[in-house]
């Protein structure tokens, strides 16, 4: 082969590559990151239907799944389905799902990352709303590998080695509406008991102040009509140990709901100082957004498009 | 430049267009076709949260819709939340869903198909369950261009011309056992009315045969909570136009389920030869399931795998 020849066999080889090179960054720059969502307390996927089709017009992979007990895992008490309600049976019956354990939701988060990468996703965008919050945590510090960044959508974060059960009676908290709703000693039922098919008017919109103030009363009976009564204590009660290794060097956001009645702004502002004060090397990316704790369904492209810059 | 090094420049070069070349291809196999699942009446995108994660580790962009008037969309006749029922003002309330006609469901989902493609799908595999076959044949007919195949799983498939109706009293659908449960009359409230929180257990166990006489009580009792009491009746009572050089041309598959007590093995035969005999040269693919009407629910994995292998 005669010099010239090579030069320009090198030449065009140079334009080869660096064309196949733009398709091959095309395409990776279009994987973007996949987005796993997850629910908190009483729903289910269900909540992010208004929400999951923005993300995927986007380019973003994402799946909202249903924790163990909740949406087409739930379970009820018999005394749910009786009515008129007796309130005495209501308030002692055992829930069937007294034995679910925070490990059994970190199981499953696990297995649905585990599956979006097996389809070639890079480590995703893991988001929690309310007590989802508390799952993603311990989902963190298991694998952190996996996992781009962590999204707490009004949601527990709980300080290393505390549970959500001490933030529920803090001063930060006070003016929330969730607790006035419960309808059973839940040490004694197991569950976080609320009654989502009330009769009683005045209970539906109490519960409707605390979760779900922005809306209207047309999309909150949607709303309860898919709620279930029963969410576990365990997960509550169960402290989360964090390292500042292993959850505390994965990048994090924190979406504040001002007009929230079930997780109030001031216990939300103390999640984010407690996390900033155990890792000040990586603070808390902080969106705030001027809803109740509904925002997936008041302002559901809103938090698309904030979900979107958080995980571009 | 030497001879030997633009030489070794040259190997190096094969190597890396290789290596690229490689990365491109596997990233374009990659590329499977979305799914678009769209629910029956009474249902919504909640139905499909057991299939998804398989699709979706299968490497499948996939996505379920609520259509109007379902899910987080659905709204109730007032009388809906008064228990004990009044039987006779839930028979005739007219429903706040009267209004909703085929055209919103076609409208819902050509905007996920839509999104899907904006985000660099190809043309997506549509699936319809139950009812929802009526919304994807019309969205067949407007937008053949955006379909890779319509799957129909134990759907109506209606004749061209031909409404959802004209299929609910012939002699196929001898043995279903929805239409007994209905509380009100349709053309009086304007939808297809059940009572998914009733507390006559004798009434859940029909609706539980009805539907899904293969899950056990405690799943039932989930789905049931879940369910929406109206379905609108207009999308059943539109006569559907399909051509054979649009909807006709669009591969599609029907999955038979051989226990359905809401549409009779008998009936989704029908629709399969209806279908073959108006295109003759584009036969149904058929799958069989024995399954009840809800394979979503008792058979998750296995309809997932048959939908993996329908789409490839």
């Amino acid at each position: 082969m005669k010099r010239r020849d090579l030069l320009a066999m090198t030449i065009s080889m140079v334009a080869a590559t660096s064309a196949t090179s733009a398709i091959a960054r095309e395409s990776s720059t279009k994987r973007k990151p996949s987005f796993v969502l997850v629910h908190g307390s009483w729903h289910g996927a269900w909540c992010y239907a208004k929400v999951l089709p923005h993300l995927i017009e986007a380019g973003h992979m994402a799946i909202a799944l249903d924790l163990p007990g909740h949406g087409l895992s739930a379970q009820f008490p018999r005394s749910y389905s009786v009515r008129p309600l007796d309130a005495a049976a209501f308030a002692t019956e055992p829930s069937p799902l007294a034995k679910t354990a925070l490990d059994d939701y970190v199981k499953a988060i696990g297995s649905v990352i585990d599956s979006l990468m097996q389809a070639g996703s890079g480590p995703v965008i893991l988001l929690g709303h309310s007590m989802g919050g508390m799952p993603i945590t311990a989902v963190g510090e298991a694998m952190p590998q996996k996992i781009k960044k962590l999204i707490y959508l009004t949601a527990f974060m709980p300080a290393s080695g505390t549970a959500g059960v001490d933030y529920l009676k803090i001063a930060e908290a006070e003016g929330e509406l969730v607790t006035p709703g419960f309808k059973a000693d839940p040490t004694k039922v197991g569950v976080l008991r609320l009654d989502p098919n009330s009769t009683d008017s005045a209970y539906i919109a109490q519960l409707k102040a605390a979760f779900a103030g922005d809306v209207s009363d047309t999309e909150w009976a949607a709303i309860c009509n898919l709620l279930t009564p029963d969410d576990p204590v365990s997960p509550f009660a169960t402290p989360i140990k964090t390292t500042k290794e292993r959850w505390g060097r994965i990048p994090r956001a924190y979406i504040r709901c001002a007009q929230d009645y079930a997780i109030r702004i001031r216990q939300q502002d103390k999640f984010i100082a407690l996390a900033d004060a155990f890792v000040p090397n990586n603070k808390t990316e902080v969106v705030t957004f001027e809803t109740s704790h509904s925002p997936f369904m008041s302002k559901p492209a809103e938090l698309a498009a904030a979900l979107i810059k958080l995980a571009s």
